[in-house]
């Protein structure tokens, strides 16, 4: 139908992602959908305070790459970048197992003043997003702290040790997201999930523990998407056995979790209306017991990334709004 | 004698400067003392918070000139610097008329982390220096907080909006050194002050009103360099009617003060021993009514530093140990 159509068009998308792996296709839903019509709603359990300074890798990372300044052949960070501070912050004695490019740096600096002068954490992302001419919403999942902890046999590990420091080599036991319990989401991000206009919701393939998670783990935020009107679909970040990015693959196994969709599935139960996987693990679909699609979900170009988005975005619109109903059915 | 000779090369200097043109010569000085022999007790009246880091833009200048780490093209800030931070800084809104260089950043970023922490900015400036390798020491005048406020006839200025964001333009009408009256010297400058090793006490030509004044203005300071036994020698920072560097000389103007070495002398009255002056102005020694030398005392090369130096040291020995006396005489 015309109407039907052109209510689609001007529908809203959000989408739950962390750093680089659910980057990838929150910038082809970004480029898919157009300005105006997309809300990210960015992992913060891996921020930490390091220099001094408040570092939100995961929003960095969404941020840098909607905008067209990320660094794709380190892969983080941003392009064109210089390494002059990360030096001379060795030459001082400072700390330098998580490095920090010079044009990086700025962001952290004035992220850092502006939250110490009383500014939320969600305006500040939203004025950098502005200022660098995103046209997506760009949301910390919350204003509050919440801090991931990795646990190992040998203790508990703070994030961005485990993940930078130690590269993820340490057997992971479990993850906690401190603060989660009694944190706040953000309130645009409760207002956007509860937006009659809302045709789809996102689980990127990010990592399931360590970036979906800390989300799922705002109370408010798993009730807002349990209640909401639209499909909720996931796309699995485990292709063929093997996660296409990150410990993901790593961790389900030292879980005892076989490093396979189905199992993320599984993870995601009782929030899904959908889930994509890709074509390599089609012999997993007779297992599911939920609507999926068959897709290539490797982005290795910008075309992957769109036309990713785009099978996405088809199959939640199937999907359609009769979501609510069978979730909870 | 044999023994007075070996006690002067054991001796020590303390140097009071402020940036640029005082680093001159505390690089001169710190040439031909050799190690260990030097303590600079450094200006930090125009230190301030900027992007939410605490800036201590003297005590980094003689630190990066000490170092071997000046940029002598600019002549401020670091050799070999990036601008990639400043550059997206202002990408993100960012203040950018104090400008930061990417090496530069590495000290504001780690030394604001340890002040945060509890260190004192002496203990700070003190493993920054040695980490660069420095064997002078380098000695903020204090750690408590001294601000320079320039008055003008529209309004008072804080230090770095009069000096660097107007360029010194506004007419100066006085200075004012907010919390000097109630800091506290650091005790390693009072220390050094009260060293029986101590052989002179140089007063850098740096500007009398802006660099040294604040150092000045610290009650203990003043009154452990009116008992110290060294003899106290200034070098004017005046050729000529003109400053070498600087506003000093469009200061005085504006003070009604004529720019001469004769009211540079007048204006330490009290505290000096002798003074150093360039050939330039020898018509004015005969108005002087102190010990003087004269010399060639602008600074262009590395040999003008180490001669400068040189001189001022022989002029404080031949003054020796009777300055008390004629001090308070």
């Amino acid at each position: 139908m015309a109407g039907s159509t052109q209510k689609d068009d001007n529908g809203q998308v959000l989408a739950l992602c962390g750093g680089v792996g659910g980057a990838k296709l929150a910038l082809g839903l970004y480029r898919v959908l157009g300005p105006d019509r997309l809300t990210l709603v960015v992992n913060t359990g891996d921020d930490f305070e390091h220099l001094g300074l408040h570092i939100s890798p995961d929003l960095d990372t969404v941020t840098y790459t909607l905008a067209g300044l990320s660094n794709t052949e380190l892969g983080w960070g941003r392009a064109n970048e210089t390494w002059t501070f990360m030096a001379a912050v060795e030459a001082l004695g400072g700390e330098s197992w998580f490095r920090l490019g010079d044009g990086d740096l700025a962001t952290h600096v004035e992220r850092t003043r502006r939250l110490r002068a009383g500014e939320s954490l969600t305006a500040i992302a939203g004025d950098f997003a502005a200022r660098l001419g995103i046209r997506a919403r760009l949301l910390p999942m919350t204003d509050d702290p919440v801090r991931t902890v990795v646990h190992t046999a040998d203790g508990a590990l703070p994030f961005q040790h485990y993940f930078v420091r130690l590269r993820c080599a340490p057997v992971a036991t479990g993850f906690s997201f401190e603060g989660a319990a009694e944190a706040k989401a953000s309130p645009d991000v409760l207002q956007a999930l509860a937006d009659p206009d809302l045709r789809a919701v996102v689980l990127c393939p990010s990592n399931p523990y360590l970036s979906i998670d800390p989300i799922l783990a705002l109370p408010d935020i798993r009730s807002a998407l349990l209640r909401c009107a639209a499909p909720v679909v996931a796309v699995s970040p485990i292709v063929g056995g093997r996660a296409v990015k990150g410990p993901t693959a790593k961790i389900m196994a030292e879980l005892g979790i076989p490093a396979s969709s189905a199992a993320v599935a599984d993870h995601y139960r009782g929030l899904l209306d959908g889930l994509v996987l890709d074509r390599a693990d089609a012999s997993e679909a007779a297992h599911l017991d939920l609507p999926i699609e068959l897709t290539g979900t490797v982005m290795s170009s910008l075309q992957d990334r769109e036309r990713l988005a785009k099978t996405v975005l088809a199959f939640a619109e199937r999907l359609g709004s009769t979501a609510k109903e069978r979730r909870h059915g």
